[in-house]
């Protein structure tokens, strides 16, 4: 079955395959910029598990090391599959498989509080020493910003916080909530660049923690102070709110409460910023792999599925970015990044746990760069007149604001 | 009944309304920058019917003279309503809401080609004789472009073409479609501005032998050439496509068709451009009077609706501009520039019509103001890394075009 698959999918690159039954399978044949790339399984039963449900079992037999790469890497696998995945036909889906979908989706995505908390300790309380090996110096856990094509990680990391603090209107004396807000760099950078004060709220104990410890080492615990809260358990009028990575782990079932909440916590002439991982496909669903290993309660949305909900909370929409292959490069740089250290971190963890992040790493590469998935900047606003008529003023405050 | 809306209504600004039976009603309070308005019934009939149905009647009484302004300018009216409207809490809308208005889109918006032809020439097919007195010199009769504040409406149809240009990324060589050419004159100045050929399509027949005529008269005609044809029936493909004011009459039944023929024509490396009315609002319906006596089988969108359909064409939306308040001085401009040349309109036409006429153009402004109309650009491409990454390239590209 696998092998049928395969020979209908493989038509650009090679991919050479070896059942653990000593047979040799070939596919599709060698094409520009894509490595030839040979695979083995070690027995039957990993062979059958990939060909049954392979969105699932692909990577765990990577992880388990029942697929074993005999020639090429993981990344160039990826980068085969992802070539042929964009050539494919279009799939349409009729009503039945939608309605599957949005069951599916309201069960694996329900996420009151008490999941979410557990959903994120899941991944962002692994150790920070972890995250410190391959991300910039800043930790920034999100997508870059390449304003330039020649940035290096850490001047892109810094011009998405200044492309994002020019969308926000940052003016002296403002309040800004920063909803999901990890190891305090964008808070902490906003307050840099402005006189506003920010708190920002995080479900993540070991991101809390250090985030509270970077606002004093900077001297700026006055203007910037983290709560270890959710969203919706926050209160007051904020004049800024900005939401950087973590829309993701919203759901699309708490997409109404999500924006109640923004509704709710933003002043009448506040301005909001969405920055979120989105798709450019109609809706589907987190594939099983990343839902179980890596985040789960995550989804990753179409626009079509947050627009409504937004057009009902009463916001203007006043300016949608649709950044593409920006997260394609800087996850490169964070797989590079985190090979170059893969000695020290399976003396850390293991060689599974490198195995599954370098999965989870080159896969996601791939989804960016092949597989329909982009970053949307979402800006809102209460009142028609609050952003300026024309989007000149980003750029300009970019240029302004210190580098 | 009208009595007790008004009283619950006017909270901004003071109304004024005389009955045909000699009652004087005063609702609300003056208010800065809202002048005083005062309105006379002729008749108990006509109040009737404006209490009864005003969002058909109220138009009407104002075209057949039933309802006279004493006090203040039609413009003073809307703008006294608009500003309470959107004062106003937002009415939540019920599923049963939903459907029915799902139900009354799909046989107002049915637009088939023949009741396309037909929709159109009601409104287009008028003597352009009346459209050169109000709008901008080289006739482009939708939303400008207010690149600055201070720019005269001649300088803002210029900067929207540039705008749209620069979006387009035009090069030598390039073939564009034009989906509702109108009077040529967006195709025409893209022509102007690059070595690209560009065929425009319009079922307007007055406009189709003005646009041949102005190509001729500008030595284009071997470059740019219009058809008098539906966009279903266009075939070929296309680099670039433009549509600029024309998806207002599509009709949310006939959206798959639009964005299939649109992804029909489009090369795999080609870039599209819709720009269009908009609400901020959930989707609603087009008001009765607007439907009756300007824009039969027209319909403006939510993007909310707009997006499953361009997501489910398989196309990437590379970026969405929302243009706020644009075109609310534009129809000011043209409004300023129609009650000016008021008498000559009435020794062509008569009355009534001009009547009609300012109601359309201070309804529409009040719309843009206040009542959450918007214009998007909306750009599209099949391919993830065709539009540049940043979109600092727009600007860039408006500078380098001639002006």
């Amino acid at each position: 079955m696998l092998e049928r698959m395969l020979a209908g999918f493989i038509r650009e690159g090679r991919l050479t395959v070896r059942t653990a039954g000593g047979r040799t399978l070939r596919f599709g044949a060698p094409a520009p910029g894509v490595a030839d790339v040979a695979i083995r399984f070690r027995d039957r039963a990993s062979f059958l598990r990939v060909a049954l449900r392979p969105m699932l079992h692909f990577g765990e037999a990577y992880m388990n090391g029942d697929l074993v790469l005999e020639e090429g890497r993981l990344a160039d696998l990826f980068e085969l599959c992802g070539r042929n995945l964009a050539n494919r036909a279009r799939s349409r889906s009729g009503p039945f498989r939608r309605g599957f979908r949005a069951l599916a989706r309201r069960l694996q995505q329900h996420n009151p509080i008490a999941a979410s908390r557990r959903n994120v300790a899941h991944h962002y309380d692994l150790s920070e020493t972890l995250f410190r090996l391959f991300l910039d110096s800043d930790l920034n856990y999100s997508c870059a910003y390449f304003a330039r094509p020649d940035l290096s990680l850490e001047e892109a990391q810094r011009a998405k916080q200044r492309h994002i603090a020019a969308k926000l209107l940052l003016a002296p004396g403002q309040r800004v909530l920063d909803i999901g807000s990890g190891w305090g760099s964008l808070a902490l950078a906003l307050a840099g660049m402005e006189k506003v004060s920010v708190d920002g709220v995080t479900l993540s104990t070991e991101q809390h923690a250090r985030a509270n410890a970077r606002a004093a080492a900077a001297g700026l615990a006055d203007r910037v102070r983290f709560r270890l809260a959710d969203y919706r358990e926050v209160t007051g009028t904020y004049d800024r709110i900005v939401s950087v990575g973590m829309f993701e782990h919203v759901g699309s079932p708490q997409y109404e409460t999500f924006f109640a909440t923004l509704r709710r916590l933003l002043a009448p002439d506040g301005v909001a910023l969405i920055h979120s991982i989105g798709r450019m496909d109609p809706p589907g669903l987190t594939d099983p792999w990343t839902r179980k290993y890596i985040f789960p309660g995550g989804y990753i949305p179409a626009l079509s599925e947050v627009l409504p909900v937004v057009e009902r909370a009463g916001f203007w929409a006043t300016d949608i970015e649709i950044l593409r292959l920006h997260y394609a490069e800087t996850l490169r740089h964070w797989r590079e990044r985190f090979l170059a250290k893969k000695n020290v971190i399976r003396d850390i963890y293991d060689e599974r746990f490198c195995r599954m992040w370098e999965f989870y790493l080159a896969g996601s590469e791939m989804g960016f760069r092949h597989g329909g998935l982009m970053v949307f900047q979402l800006q809102l606003a209460r009142r028609v007149d609050t952003v300026p008529l024309t989007r000149d003023y980003v750029r300009e405050a970019e240029s302004a604001l210190p580098a």
